[in-house]
């Protein structure tokens, strides 16, 4: 078993975390599993309580970075998978295993992020379609969902002791995806065409526009992808 | 693999936990993984403030039995696994995948007692030397080693997703893919559109095709996927 490259070690993202102790808690499960790229969006500054939690993951979150949007917390990654508690009829949605070994299986160069919700809401529909993956970790009860803690550490652990081996040989020759942003830009100009054509229309705007973000989103695009996409869709629409 | 049966559901031992916080998040890591036999060795009383981390698992703390010494919490078990944050030159060591593995093919009415030790001490020589078993949980770095509440988490979990069914039905509510020739069709489909409207032509006709098969391809299209789709490119390029 070798561990992940560091290079492609996933950042982890907690979104408007309200409790300084859990995020102490996710910097120790960091460090016991071996990642070190923490990003937190949504809020000022880092409670001195977080260093209790994090015991002798300080390093952590002296590392930290404060962003005040997910969206430029995640503008540089190439691959998003978000955390939910509830299981979710979107088509992105997967258990966490599955989600596990596709992210295992990219490219070795993909930076990859995992997003984890506010302790209380959980990520909002517009985080989640944000994502490209949305993923659950089993639970045998309803209730209590796992801890913002927990659910950081469970999945580092499942990263960290599956370790992608000879995986990667055969992930080698695959393209890097475009960087989320980018991929979310190629979206807004596809809906653009598309309302431009008259297809997407003041009635249908708000359904056809998020099956279109959702689908496209999924694909998880490259620079390839797009270049066709944008002639597809522009080019060809045009006329 | 088959779930684990009630009667065999290994027993949670926590000997001299010292903070009623861990006690807690034990019981829910105990509760979210779908385990209930709890059993605490060395403490006199259950302090309220357990049940503010344990949340929705106050159940579990109510039915938490308490010993004098380990011998008693543990006399009617038939195999106990004791955690240990260190390798041990002990025969009995193990990393914790192969404890899963060992306590996963035991017969299955054998009651089975996992032993978390005290927060700053761990277990002693001699409470180890009680076990059948002595694992670690693999861990990236020296320090720190996993808190207690991480430690009961991580062996449940593994028990639970290596021996749980109930997890197909979790994928039931997911929208199906469609069946792979029907995906592929839908594809020929657009091709043919394209190549309808001259998106796609003699010169280009190998690579552009090789590339919607790709993209449209990795997508896993539904049936919803593949109304949009159809609309799209359809009805939109044939104006």
């Amino acid at each position: 078993m070798t561990p992940l490259e560091t290079t492609q070690l996933p950042a982890v993202v907690l979104v408007r975390p309200e409790n300084p102790e859990n995020i102490g808690l996710a910097a120790r499960a960091m460090k016991n599993t071996g990642f070190f790229d923490l990003r937190l969006s949504g809020i000022r500054r880092l409670s001195p309580v977080a260093y209790r939690t994090a015991v002798h993951a300080g390093e952590i979150l002296d590392g930290a970075k404060l962003f005040p949007t997910l969206e430029e917390a995640t503008a540089d990654l190439h691959f998003v998978a978000a955390s939910t508690a509830k299981r979710r009829k979107l088509s992105s949605w997967v258990e966490w295993d599955e989600a596990a070994g596709r992210i295992a299986a990219l490219p070795s160069a993909t930076r990859v992020g995992l997003l984890f919700g506010n302790e209380r809401t959980g990520l909002t529909r517009a985080e989640l379609g944000w994502a490209n993956l949305v993923f659950t970790i089993p639970q045998a009860c309803r209730q209590p969902s796992y801890n913002l803690g927990a659910a950081v550490l469970l999945t580092l652990y499942s990263l960290f002791v599956g370790g992608t081996a000879g995986r990667k040989a055969a992930v080698l020759d695959r393209e890097l995806s475009l960087p989320r942003r980018d991929q979310d830009e190629t979206i807004d100009r596809i809906i653009a065409k598309l309302s431009g054509r008259g297809f997407i229309h003041r009635t249908n705007r708000d359904h056809v526009s998020a099956w279109v973000r959702d689908y496209f989103g999924r694909t998880a695009m490259t620079a390839r992808d797009r270049g066709f996409l944008l002639a597809l869709f522009g080019k060809n629409l045009d006329k």
